[in-house]
């Protein structure tokens, strides 16, 4: 065996260094996603490791030969798929230095500092967001960094169970009192996948309907489920709110659903993923209305659009007390004397795994690295951004707009003639657009409808990349139109 | 805002290169463990986030300056306690290289190489520590890349349930039917943790007593517990066996407990978190006798021992249908042409959270960088480091051995004249120990005796340092004693 020297890794992590940078400058050139058949990147890998240790510039050339063409390219500039997924310098070389420190949070004594900074940062962007105080790790609540909104989601509905069964689900298990979980159709699945961990089960699952014409929670039909299950002796347990859905970005109506939550005592976990960091924009914080007065829990990730690669949801309780109850284990080999004076935090009794990395140190380069004003002129660049596109679409008589956006998500639909199937046009057009690999869209529906998505907001999108795409789009709806054209007379 | 540019980024990520091998380089002589109170970190950094961005030079500075002095050093040559957390070099640069590509591989289609270089590193991994082809991506089973060991323990719980009420579970929660998993007092108690998270409540958990004179779990035990629940109508759902305890590194009897598994249908899983890596050792390969035959599903961690920064646990089943029955969920948004042909693994349906890493990279790195030789001499070297320590404290009569010691891990205890109270003194030593600052044990109990741990197996770690801290360890030994010896005849 032959340790990496302090001086092989200051030469080697140059050329990763380097490797990257040329990675982003050349992204651009890339197509954004690969045209590959399954398998085929593994076919290119040796079938058994090596015995003997293999340079590290071999890797690197492996990177760059066989791994980068079998990449989606989050990070290049005309990827418009999904959600942005943020990976800025500052946040790229902190990971970095995390990952050379190689701590562990499991605890505060484990290593202080990597606590402290967490929740100095979370308390940072509290005031950053314009959320609660009770949020604050000085108050009753306090945040803690997830690795994804799923898993706040689910550590979330742990906490309310506990405190939905008084303490006594952690003895004895969700067996004995049928729950209820509400959400919409538009809330993301992490929600039924929390359901089905947690032991509720799908059949705990309600799915209230959206208020019609739009993709927001319907507060009415909300009241009606929960009165008919408390009707049929089920426990209404927790609500989930969501603020910028996955398809369309829209917003629910937090404050109407917090106030019926307040009422029948159900917990509120407001799932603000992708939207909720748009508030460190002061004219966003109607993002989140509501939140302060109702939620009981929390989330955002700046893994999304806030410049902090994954992984990082940044997830808040207004009383941790639920959170840990349910949670905390103290097993003789972590006892240690300040986390029994209960002065300190042990972040392991706040989420499912025991270790942690220490993620706050790319928070805080972040928000260092930008300001509160650099967080803010980069969320308005994606809305500046998506707006422009939404101008396009909504110029052109060919697309219709099919979704507010407030934000940074576009979401549109070809028309095509009354007797063509649209949904398949849709599809197909996005099947062509992505196969150009000069651009990369996703799909959703709203209700029956495939709409296309389009999301700014990534660390490389500027507006002539918008408008490459755009353009490619124009062109390959020109191609399919022009080629059923032409087919059209051939058919029977 | 300003992003960081590509030239700006090679320039300070050098910079961040550089002061992690500083760091690493200067180790040796901070203390590993620091002494500060609580909030005194957080007492040094600003109560408000900078308005505008600061240059990435100043938080370098903040981080020697205000960070370092709070952290324990998990990476310090005479870090001594829980486990060690290897960051190898190779691995650190290809976390840095996974950063800087800020893909998502939660889909195949979100990125084909992520998926595939991950199946692939884990079939090396299969073969590399002598596992069961049925755990190999071509076969039935297959391996994912799980943050930790409590992580896998879950998902396999959850598997488990899925495959004891024949996909009832998914649809209507774990109510209708009582569940009982067993596990021993040595067992991790990330078990307990899943337990409660997945609904089954600590009142599920059955610890089955160990072996008398050992720390291994006792097949008798189990099998009369089992029979008990049977009679009692209770589902004897899932035993964990645990190579390489915690506390002591204690193997169970995988084949025995995995026999009376099969006879009963439990779900076997076997979390070798600590000890599993050790097979690369073709020497070692007994540590998972009985995997073969009986495991549902294994995990052991990279993270620790082999090489590889957290996180990585490597997590196998042996039929995956199990685990992504239970897990699988395809919203619109997520859906694609080649997750609908079945063709290709989606790993979101293989764990709690949605999106995930490109974390088979550092994995590839470390294989290949040390090659399978370089991964056996670095586990040869803990083990004989381990031994050379266990040789030291065997022959000072002021000391026993209080554990089997096969691999890196060391427990011992002081001895104390019949008078005193041995653990006391014990957790005394250690505070003694550990406040010096030049090295840094952690403890725990077997039985009721507080033992003290020792474990091997740090990147950095010589014997040299081994020297070092059982000099400290015998100093302060020296120290007490004198005290007390001191005191003693002013006492009453």
């Amino acid at each position: 065996m032959t340790h990496m020297t302090p001086q092989e890794f200051r030469h080697l992590g140059r050329q990763a260094v380097d490797w990257i940078a040329d990675y982003w400058e050349t992204l651009d050139s890339l197509p954004v996603a690969p045209q590959i058949a399954p398998g085929r990147i593994r076919g290119r890998l040796p079938d058994h490791p090596p015995t003997e240790g293999q340079p590290f510039e071999a890797l690197l050339g492996d990177l760059s030969d066989v791994i980068v063409p079998g990449l989606l390219h989050w990070q290049h500039p005309r990827f418009l798929g999904y959600f942005p997924a943020n990976a800025s310098g500052p946040a790229v070389l902190a990971e970095l230095l995390s990952a050379g420190l190689g701590v562990q949070g499991m605890s505060w004594v484990t290593s202080p500092a990597c606590t402290e900074l967490e929740q100095h940062t979370l308390d940072w962007l509290v005031e950053l967001l314009g959320l609660p105080d009770h949020f604050r790790s000085t108050g009753p609540g306090g945040g803690v960094i997830q690795d994804t909104a799923s898993s706040a989601l689910l550590v979330a509905l742990v906490a309310a169970l506990h405190r939905a069964g008084k303490g006594s689900v952690r003895r004895e298990g969700v067996g004995g009192t049928q729950y209820a979980l509400y959400i919409s159709p538009e809330t993301h699945s992490a929600a039924t996948k929390a359901a089905i961990v947690a032991g509720l089960g799908e059949q705990a699952v309600r799915h209230v309907a959206t208020r019609p014409g739009t993709q927001e929670l319907d507060v009415a039909e909300l009241r009606a489920l929960i009165t008919r299950d408390l009707d049929a002796g089920i426990t209404p347990l927790m609500a989930v709110a969501t603020v910028g859905t996955t398809s369309t970005g829209a917003v629910d109506p937090v404050a109407d659903i917090g106030r019926i939550c307040r009422e029948h005592g159900l917990w509120l976990h407001v799932d603000a993923a992708y939207a909720g960091v748009a508030a460190v924009c002061p004219e966003l914080r109607w993002l989140n209305d509501g939140v302060a007065q109702y939620a009981d829990s929390y989330c955002t990730n700046p893994h999304k659009w806030l410049l902090t690669n994954f992984d990082c949801d940044t997830f808040w309780v207004a009383d941790r007390s639920w959170l840990t109850g349910a949670l905390t284990l103290l097993p003789e080999y972590l006892r240690n004397a300040p986390s029994e004076s209960g002065e300190v935090t042990d972040y392991r009794n706040w989420q499912i795994p025991l270790g942690r990395r220490f993620r706050a140190l790319k928070l805080w380069a972040v928000i260092r690295w930008y300001g509160a004003e650099g967080l803010r002129a980069h969320i308005r660049q994606g809305i500046a951004l998506a707006d422009r596109l939404a101008g396009w679409i909504g110029a052109d008589e060919r697309f219709e707009l099919r979704a507010p956006h407030p934000l940074s998500l576009v979401c549109f639909r070809l028309r095509t003639p009354p007797d063509a199937d649209r949904n398949e046009a849709n599809l197909r057009l996005l099947k062509a657009v992505n196969a150009t690999g000069s651009t990369f869209l996703t799909h959703s529906t709203i209700g029956d409808d495939v709409v296309l998505r389009m999301a700014a907001g990534g660390v490389l999108t500027e507006e002539r990349h918008l408008r490459e795409a755009w353009q490619c789009i124009l062109q390959e709806t020109e191609a399919m139109q022009g080629a059923q054209a032409d087919a059209r007379p051939r058919l029977p």
